[in-house]
């Protein structure tokens, strides 16, 4: 029903509920569902009538892509489907227009620039929000008009390219603590960006805030510039204000100076990792070697505990809205899902574009069975299996047999642990899609090689690892999740 | 907590709970109010501790203010009343910026304008968003500037005077159903607008929507133009757009004509209903004459079914925000607890400025004791209490004596009637108010007269009108409830 | 819907909701109503077409007063009014039967028996479920044959006349302080009973719950003996075993002793106070006088904080469910509503019979207009305000004077303080009513055998107390609210 | 925390939410857990404190096993993890007493005796809620005594072996069609008993409900009588009638006729699908070679359409409580996790006792993954997948085949179909498990042999049966889904 040229895709979930007339009878998965969805969805209803259905739809429809994006919830009772009614009740309803678009108000836009320019170590952190609003061709003029560091949120990676010589992502805590002046564009300070506030920051730090959602603005901390409206829009009056006046931040600052040193021995320490010989691999030797033979176009999606926090250091993205992963919630078993919806989109849009889909062995669990789906319809997914016997950390099978003679299994092993050395890549065979089980840093280059050559078939990598592969580094680590030695 | 010149008032409720170590034990007045209230809210939350208090008023106080307004919601445990804490540990949190201002794409605008410029029988709809938007100068000058004909909303009166000679509020429903482009300033095609659906308005009318609320924008029907943003801000653009290039639409018009005719007519059968020598009193008569004395620039504020639908017709008003009443959700008992909110705001920011409070006596009956507050407080509000003995219509004494002949007045009195001929002005007498009794015009102007004179308490005037007033008219009339004789 | 033989009154509440074909459209009063009332009852629900309804009222019926009872919800949406279906279309829905009757399983009855007849210093808690169970013949016959002392929750009263020699509320908090089993017929261990635990009990008391409800057993306390069913059909149980092996209670135990005395000094003490010659009166003056003339056979209603607090204590209860009142809850504005019910019922089933509503001038607030309604019907109903001028405490005429001296009454007026000398009379002569104001206790008698007296017309006595009264007694309270002077 | 003695199981969800002193902020996973948990569950809280905790625990633990059990939810914020309280200021809280037991009132006992004394084609159901009160003993002295015909719902398969000569479960449609009086225990008159209603039941047949929950007596049909009680407790008072005056149903009755006549006549065509020789196998063919090895003692588990719905009238239960199916929501994905509860439990309590887990394709589907759980914890499960490709029905490789020839899988491939030929046996293999690939009874017959045999491992069976079986039985079907040839 979205309109092909509106560049947004709705997200309405139609859910069948039983037949109406047996509704607080004990009716077949009789339920609430309209309240049942309320919490968790913009907009949720039950068309009255089948000649409400068209009426119904177009408000999910445009609840869900206008203001701040959500999913929206359209319950369908059992007996509409055998249901019929004359044509002509039907009042036809046209698909909504394109999202309407808004723009900040001049003088806080003035206002913004000015606090830009008089900043003495500015950042912008590139939210989930710019890459909704396709403001990439904008917010790069700016990064590269104004020579400003930026620093993707883990969605908002790609809006910008990460190999960007701007992109400080290699010293992001040291960014965030450090910046005097810092420009949201699309970004929530949420537990991903630690609230914005001390000791992640400093006290001082002043925040303009570019948002769509009025909601937002504020929240948690007093901006020093709200700037509400469309991200591409606001963007857009920025640039115009720094063309107006050019400006740019001077790159030869003492603060591009910091930012690059840190870059420079986070990512000299990331490759030391990366290129130790040891077997098992640990997660950095696995990621560089995956992203040597990343595709520039695919769609990378990724879920898991350290396979996705290390991996987003180490995997570039080079477009934007290419990057799905389990998102602010933190939500385990939407990756196989997301990899779906890409490939369906790369099929649709863009044939030949392929999906990589790196998963910890414990994501993998909870929906690895979408396996037969991708094989059903054959999509360009390559499953990548990070696979630490785990969550966080597993153990050898040596080890593992070794604490089974203390007594049984579901006594004795600790919660977090999987079974050691399972062939995932068993799922993808049992559905005629191609397995490989790697060892090591050449098995994984070979099998990623074939894997992205014959595009005819899926396939899924299991990718062992030191299962206690993160206690080693963790003396390196200042925190946890979502952040990594090489984050800085 | 609201910066005194942020010029908007949020909307917080603060709840008491009970105290959090006894809950699911039974405790005094134990209830998930955090949940209950989710549905009424925009945001509704407890916080988790004394120390997050001010955080979560000002997450309350700025979801109240920002974007689309709306009530919000604070649980308070009754543990908190008396727990203390060290004042160091709390976080200080200034008061949230005025509300952030966006304004419309330019394209947008322009098409706007384009739309307006080519319009044949134009229309503007001024609804309570551009109230809340202070958009009242701008709005004024578009509508002189261009000459266009304006429509105020129940709560939109006042942003331009109900006397402007562009207020073709006489003339409502032909307006309505003859306008070829419609404008809509903060006001939503809800069922106060008829959905903005044939046959109440052509099938092919051009809506341009100006709205705060994203979401709004294409509800119900789809817009020529969507123009998200701050109403004010938004008019401005459009304003601009005229200054740029002139245009005014033709006062000569054969539309103005049709429009100017109507009202015209309208008129007359109002006055001629207002100037009916009859007794008791009909609609009309008593709101003719306390239009005489309204203040201009006293709040008007009005609930009930007839007395607030025909009230709104005739009483004027001129000044915005000024008028308060049952609103889109026509909830009955909310008049006086708006008369002595709207009082508050009047002692404090214009002493000497009074509340007329236009009561039916259905309505009167959901919060008449609020007098007690009114007189405690010793607030300057003039309740008039429009009293027909009943719902839509009552009975006379006589012919209620006769019919409960027939039976127990449990049984025979029809579920819509009031005691005939009640004395409200009672309940203002017992808290040492002046009460006054009228039965005739003269009556009326008199005791109006002095209440608007002496100041120095609050009364209350008990009208006797005709108990089946509407049923006499009602062959003039095409519509039910929110449109009346008059509206033609 | 009920049958006339039930013996027991469905709470249903039928709401109107808006236009099925409108919804979500922004209709008149639109509300997932449904939905809205889940957390405030036993069952909610919309009929899915106007052939549903029958079969959803018997389901609302019969939740409502199977197991145990409780309000539930039916939402009729506005199109259903004026809809029309075949007759034959309707499946004929009988009532539903009387409630379900349930036993305890005979050896827990034998268990609590025999916990019974070791016990020391035994009591009985008479509550609220007793009531609703019809139990009074058989649980007075326990407490007679057993000589068991017993006490009456709030809503418990008139089981047992409260003036029977075996009532021991006047040694409430000795009595469940140093009982040491007690049996609760249909009493929860809630705030009104402190839960059931120290420091207001034996730690180790032995509770025998008799109760309805399953998961009711055992909470907060674990008890002795958990006795599941009817409580009318368990008491018999319990009675059967004390006929097959007669027992009683010494009457001539130290723990009567002990009780009987306290008893004695709590009821010297509350004649104390009734008999101060001081004016303005005390609650205790007031409710003496007041319970010299209470018919035996009345409905009394009442709310509000000390009123209802002190007045429970000195106001009896002769027939059982003829006590209604604020209730666990403690829900203001109940008061009138339940005295015009109860009217109703009295109307229909014993002409004749009155009842007094004993209401505080704060909890009269919230629904005083409801006096309309109690004359427009013409009910035997006795409105008795014990007005001390606000809620716990307020100011004579004199002080409130002096305080707004120094300044704006809506500044310098505590919040718990209501208008000095309302004349709440006057809201009932507004209708029609009897109304009096008295001062002395010479007046108070004298108006309430007049009111008594003359059953053509409602009344409202409005009883000026000394504003203070409740500081003056404080010391000799141990606690807050549901506690008094008198309970000891 | 319950009680081992107490032979119930309660249901508790113990939840993770975020820090509570983050709510609001956007913390990790925030979200109003409890309340969302609200629609599911019996109970649902957050312990305010640590201290709080064993008090909740307890609440939850006995609302979940006292009345009709349910599941409860109790949520722990992330910050409690670490959170540290002096030990003493915990208040010890012992584990509830078992479940209070309640009987039905002697007088309704009587009647319900009489009525089925008098009935002439009687027919008990034995409900889940017979099962969970463990009412087998006396439930099949009843049966025997009297010479009853008895029926099981899907999970009160069990209580009485379904190899019983008076279980007429081959007769069932028949049964329920031209019974005049039908006794319920623990059975609701839901989807799965076609509502009590008409044309599945005589218009006036009697019911006799036994039900632990009083609000599910009388629902959609009006019951001859109520019992309202523990089962168990309720069919001994009906024994004790039957024990007093000993009756029993002629055996050699016209209904014992044709209910054994429709049974003979069902289990031939049963049989004669069954024998069947021809590849791919059918349902039937199916379950018969498994019913012939199917351990006495197991549990059976089972989900899926026709898997669940025909192997439950092949598969046969000797044991209560040893059948688990998708019930009466028919909730989909459960079969695993049940599968390994069930295992835990036989571990604890009855090693060597196995569980055979039958499972449609599209079931598996949904939880195939908890097969790594299975196999981390070597646990005594066979899963049997009984694969045609789909839901309902499927394709055969070679079909399908030629349908990808008409384009992409995405479009023309049926909704319900999934891929053809899929080896689910790998997935088991993939975890160090045993997995078999079957197509003839030969190869179904040995691998079950081996996996019954070879309690070292875990196996998974995939049985590939002729994808479109039921569109072959389909014109000997009467009814859908529940409802087979077999159950006439």
């Amino acid at each position: 029903m979205a309109n092909a040229n509106m560049n947004c895709w709705p997200l309405i979930v139609i859910g069948g509920s039983s037949e109406r007339s047996q509704e607080t009878m004990g009716a077949f998965q009789e339920f609430p569902q309209v309240e049942a969805c309320r919490l968790y969805s913009k907009f949720s209803a039950r068309p009255s009538s089948i000649e409400a259905i068209p009426s119904i739809i177009e408000k999910a429809v445009r609840s869900s892509i206008y203001g701040r994006p959500g999913a929206c919830y359209v319950d369908i009772p059992a007996d509409f489907v055998n249901l019929q009614v004359n044509v002509n009740s039907i009042r036809y309803v046209e698909c909504c227009m394109p999202p309407p678009v808004s723009m900040a108000e001049s003088s806080a836009v003035c206002m913004a620039a000015s606090v830009i320019r008089n900043a003495k170590q500015p950042l912008l952190i590139i939210g989930k929000g710019a890459a909704y609003a396709r403001a990439e061709e904008n917010i790069r003029k700016l990064v590269e008009q104004c020579k400003l560091p930026f620093l993707p949120t883990p969605m908002g990676k790609g809006v910008i390219p990460d190999n960007h010589p701007n992109c400080v992502g290699a010293a992001r805590s040291r960014a965030l603590q450090f910046a005097d002046v810092i420009v949201l564009f699309g970004a929530r300070l949420n537990w991903i960006l630690h609230f914005g506030l001390p000791p992640r920051y400093q006290p001082d730090v002043k925040f303009i805030q570019v948002d769509i959602c009025a909601e937002e603005l504020g929240n948690n901390v007093r901006p020093a510039v709200s700037l509400l409206g469309d991200i591409n829009a606001v963007t857009k009056q920025l640039l115009e204000q720094f063309d107006k006046t050019p400006w740019q931040y001077p790159p030869e600052s003492k603060w591009w100076k910091i930012l690059r040193e840190k870059m420079k021995s986070n990512e000299a320490l990331s490759k030391e990792f990366a290129f130790k010989k040891s077997l098992p691999m640990n997660y950095y030797t696995v990621f560089y070697h995956i992203q040597e033979q990343l595709p520039r176009d695919c769609f990378v999606v990724s879920e898991g505990a350290n396979t996705m926090d290390i991996g987003r250091t180490v995997l570039q993205n080079y477009l934007p809205r290419h990057r799905l992963d389990a998102g602010t919630f933190g939500t385990m078993g939407v990756g196989l899902g997301f990899a779906i919806a890409s490939a369906l989109v790369a099929k649709d849009r863009n044939p030949g574009q392929q999906v990589i889909c790196v998963e910890g062995d414990s994501a993998f669990g909870f929906s690895g069975m979408e396996v037969e789906t991708i094989c059903r319809y054959n999509l360009p997914i390559i499953l990548l299996v990070v696979n630490n016997n785990g969550i966080y950390q597993g153990f050898d099978t040596d080890t593992w047999k070794e604490m089974l003679k203390f007594g049984d299994a579901t006594i004795v092993a600790p919660p977090m642990c999987l079974l050691p050395h399972s062939h995932y890549e068993h799922v993808m065979i049992a559905f005629g899609g191609k397995g490989y089980f790697v060892q090591t840093p050449e098995e994984l280059q070979k099998s990623l090689r074939q894997s992205l050559a014959d595009t005819t078939k899926p396939s899924l990598i299991n990718i062992m690892i030191e299962p206690q592969a993160m206690r080693k580094a963790q003396h390196y680590l200042q925190e946890p999740r979502y952040e990594t030695v090489y984050s800085g």
